[in-house]
């Protein structure tokens, strides 16, 4: 079973009829656009950026109706391959992202991706691990939903370890479950926190399976021991007694940290951030300060 | 220069005499009471974490001064080595924690530390990275402030990358930077969510430096790579709108997980979660909802 671009929505609607229908154990394969939908190509400039119609991005393949998936089952993706186009986008979009008052202009970045690699700028190379920014099932409601906002049914997770060789468990909201995904990245880092990864097309292949009467809050990934960063790391910590703001600062002062050590450009170091740094929190108990860290791997900044 | 457990305090106070001064450049070597301050034993039961005298705990050893080293300037802490004790204790201590209303109830485990590994309960074994919770310079305030909260002057960060191998950077709030450590744990995981790790007692043993005429806005950490974790995980995701209450769900999760996967009691497995499982924030852009992701090795589940 194999599913063409020629089949994508934007918004989640349990009315959409499915693009095509399999039973659980089958293996499928999905062609998937880059996130902006086709309005930015490998030749664009930051002004397509500034143009960009948001009610047309982030599409996503589907939807695929597996044969007997119930509400209250868990739906199974094995993701098997993820192969990805030789070029990507990142871009700042002004007013998105978790620094959007810090850098309101808008920037974009077209990458050359190559096997296990992507180059973000010329000499600056980054691993590449393929993942799936978006993957869900039809929501329950009866009105459609914005595709750009994450839920308990997945969705725009972007979740960087939803990569070959991970398994996602998806809570399953309508029969059939009704899986669609798009908006695959060759690299991001936990928090995208510019909003973007190396935004990409591929073509995913993977297989589906149910987990009968299994009730899930929210969706599970196993990850992929290939998502781990085995290096030393920069790690730039915020403390404070806000969650969001620590973790807005702890990326600014990455942010500062890549400009101080690499002399990179401020908006370069944010995108740059984006698809190489990773958000952990620290410690979130001696109250009343938490502590927020974003990592990268010191190598990169060489 | 060492400095043993008889120079400990449970402030933060710049007006404290040093109980030693050093030279940048120098290697100390620092006894460290485990976080109970005595009050804990080997052979303490659940009713001793009910009776503790919070008012003693996590004390520090120091403080020290670095003789020359300003505020404006950062104090370099390369730690050698932390040789901990052949025990350490978890806790649950009643209303503090993250999950501290869904676990009311005081708990304690006395874990066996050997080279390299910890055994918190009969037969679960996990890898032991001994890191500093506690480790800071003298806030500036006249005023003394509890040892409990972390300010971005260090202290009670809980940060588990803070390791024999890593170089820490502090910012320093008055002359001489007087530092202290303490709190050091055999194991942690990212968020410390029941609020303790291994706590356990521990000789450490670190050089000290200094960067002159760098403003820093919070600590840095140059992690080992000794901290990162190389085998394949489940992550427990959690969506929604606010940062903290998805951080709360994501560790609830992943508690109701290992529950199912292990048949432990959901207060071990909190305990466990605690000092073994890593909170990550896989993205804060896609507004109004952001995904919060609880990681644990599943090799630990079986």
């Amino acid at each position: 079973m194999r599913l063409t671009r020629s089949t994508t929505h934007t918004v989640w609607d349990r009315a959409i009829p499915p693009a095509a229908r399999v039973v659980p154990g089958d293996e499928v394969t999905v062609e998937v656009a880059n996130s902006s939908g086709g309005q930015l190509a490998k030749d664009s400039t930051v002004a397509d950026v500034a143009t960009l119609d948001f009610s047309n991005v982030n599409p996503v393949t589907g939807p695929l109706a597996v044969d007997g998936v119930e509400p209250g089952d868990v739906l199974v993706v094995d993701i098997l391959d993820i192969d990805v186009d030789s070029w990507g986008w990142t871009a700042n979009i002004p007013g998105f992202g978790l620094l959007a008052d810090d850098f309101p202009d808008a920037h974009l970045r077209i990458s050359s991706i190559s096997a296990g690699s992507v180059e973000l700028l010329p000499g600056l190379v980054l691993p590449s691990v393929p993942m799936i920014g978006t993957i869900g099932v039809a929501p329950p409601a009866a009105e459609p939903a914005s595709v750009v906002v994450p839920t308990r049914f997945g969705g725009n997770m972007d979740i960087r370890h939803v990569t070959a060789g991970a398994r996602l468990l998806l809570p399953v909201g309508v029969p059939d479950a009704l899986l669609s995904l798009g908006d695959t990245h060759a690299a991001q880092g936990d928090g995208e926190i510019c909003g973007t990864g190396i935004e990409t097309s591929s073509v995913v292949r993977f297989r589906v399976d149910v987990i009968r009467g299994r009730a899930l809050a929210f969706p599970i990934v196993e990850t992929d021991p290939r998502t781990a960063r085995a290096g030393r790391a920069i790690a730039v910590t915020a403390i404070g007694p806000d969650l969001m703001q620590a973790t807005r600062d702890a990326a600014r002062g990455l942010v500062d940290e890549i400009v101080l050590r690499t002399g990179l450009a401020p908006l370069d170091a944010y995108l740059f951030a984006s698809v190489a740094a990773d958000l952990k929190i620290s410690e979130v108990v001696d109250a009343p300060n938490w502590v927020v860290s974003m990592h990268v791997e010191r190598d990169l900044l060489t």
